[in-house]
């Protein structure tokens, strides 16, 4: 599980309630029983239901139903249901909403994405760059999981990999064989990945014994011809397809034999559509 | 300005960085001069540029060049120079680049947004929700004003809006009338805006004294037709289109004499795409 803190959980509330919720303030709702519930819109991989959990309980509502993150929903299935105050219920209604539907919304998009990449390559994985918006890294991973992806790097103090824009400070792709030399008699409980953009840097990092290279930006037609040269000279190396990956091209590098399919695609996915229930129980 | 806190700007590196950054570590980097330039590559209006230099200085760069946000840019034009250490360049490349690809992308389609409305009424305002993806709020908000729309709501605690859902517990539409006097006893400085989902509720809330209706949803040609009727009751009655508001439609709410266009469209847009290159100063 990605362990949300009460603070990243108040945060939502707060954003959206700073100073309280002036209508239901005016209009004295407090005190008034009501039940809110929340359905599937459209078919949908949903996520973030836990964090709805927590918020409607951290406002004094009492959960009667959730589904867990990953459920795969028909339209109209049930998502949620909670009863209580209904000053509470307009507190949290669309900021739990709000986030159920955007960490949908990117659990689908890779659902879809490991669906294309897998029907070419069931053993195929598909990984999420860092690259999701601004603040959501714990939403946007957790969503990219429900939907059968897995971080491709979880930030910068989890992995090694040498962009080009390292490698001009280290003498360029020429340099390889000592610079990994010497990481491995530092690091030896990592992968080296080294970023590729032309067969000949893909070629210079396999034959200098990387243990993964991520080619950036290559045809799938390129892609394959590169990894057939890279995995003669280094039979057990991991070939990872980045950049521009979407949808519409996905299967095709799964077909050209990529280990690992690279996108931050998922993450600028529409959002999913829900449908709010508020009743007066009363 | 929208104001960003020095932790708000911390936890933006520290999210991709929280141990360090393993591969320019083990390259040993530091102390080496380095420059990253980065550039548009599609038009855009620029945003969040601020908040990268902050971030930049935060980890000892020296800027050199930066544009405003919400200016508007050509393809290949500079965005943001800066000069320092090869090691701190890395630290932030990608944070910064994705902050202001995204920033970029909501800004450039409230542009666009703004532009199709005003085609039709250049007095028109395109007001963003408070539905933006969570913990994003100052983001969302600054990049909606640089692409030249306004906050719809910032949130509960600004305004007073009477959902369907608030009506459930206090007698439904026909009791408007002593709803909103009530409200006007207690808070006479913000406007009173009511949600209508048809002529009928609306009416409703033109006859009941409201000083705005927000009509969610209704097809262009039935919110003019339910304008008409609500201004012969309300004359100065500010009328507000909301739900499924995109580039698609807006120009049609604008011209059936919308005088706000509410929407979420923006916030899901794609980033914008920049270029970014590190060169080695040595």
């Amino acid at each position: 599980m990605i362990y949300f803190t009460d603070h990243d959980i108040d945060r939502l509330i707060e954003d959206d309630v700073p100073a309280g919720d002036m209508t239901s303030l005016l209009l004295g709702l407090h005190g008034q029983q009501g039940r809110i519930e929340i359905f599937a819109r459209n078919r949908m991989v949903v996520c973030c239901t836990e964090e709805a959990v927590r918020m409607y309980q951290k406002v004094g509502l009492k959960v009667l139903f959730a589904v867990a993150s990953g459920t795969m929903l028909e339209i109209g299935d049930k998502i949620l249901e909670a009863e209580g105050d209904a000053q509470s219920l307009h507190l949290i209604w669309r900021t739990g909403g709000a986030m159920i539907e955007f960490a949908s919304g990117i659990a689908e998009r890779t659902h879809l994405l490991a669906k294309l990449a897998r029907s070419e390559n069931p053993s195929v994985s598909v990984a999420g760059t860092r690259k999701h918006p601004p603040y959501l890294k714990k939403i946007a991973l957790k969503a990219l999981m429900a939907g059968g992806g897995v971080p491709h790097r979880t930030g910068l103090s989890d992995s090694i990999l040498l962009f080009r824009e390292h490698l001009l400070f280290t003498g360029g792709y020429g340099q390889l064989p000592a610079l990994i030399q010497r990481i491995r008699l530092q690091q030896k409980e990592r992968m080296v990945v080294v970023e590729a953009h032309s067969q000949q840097e893909a070629l210079a990092a396999a034959v200098a014994g990387a243990d993964a290279v991520q080619l950036d930006k290559l045809s799938p037609v390129d892609f394959e011809r590169t990894l057939v040269v890279c995995r003669e000279e280094n039979p057990g190396i991991c070939m990872i397809a980045a950049g521009g990956i979407n949808a519409s091209n996905i299967a095709a590098y799964a077909k050209a034999g990529a280990d690992v399919l690279v996108s931050s695609w998922m993450y600028f996915a529409p959002p999913a559509d829900i449908q709010v229930k508020i009743n007066n129980l009363e």
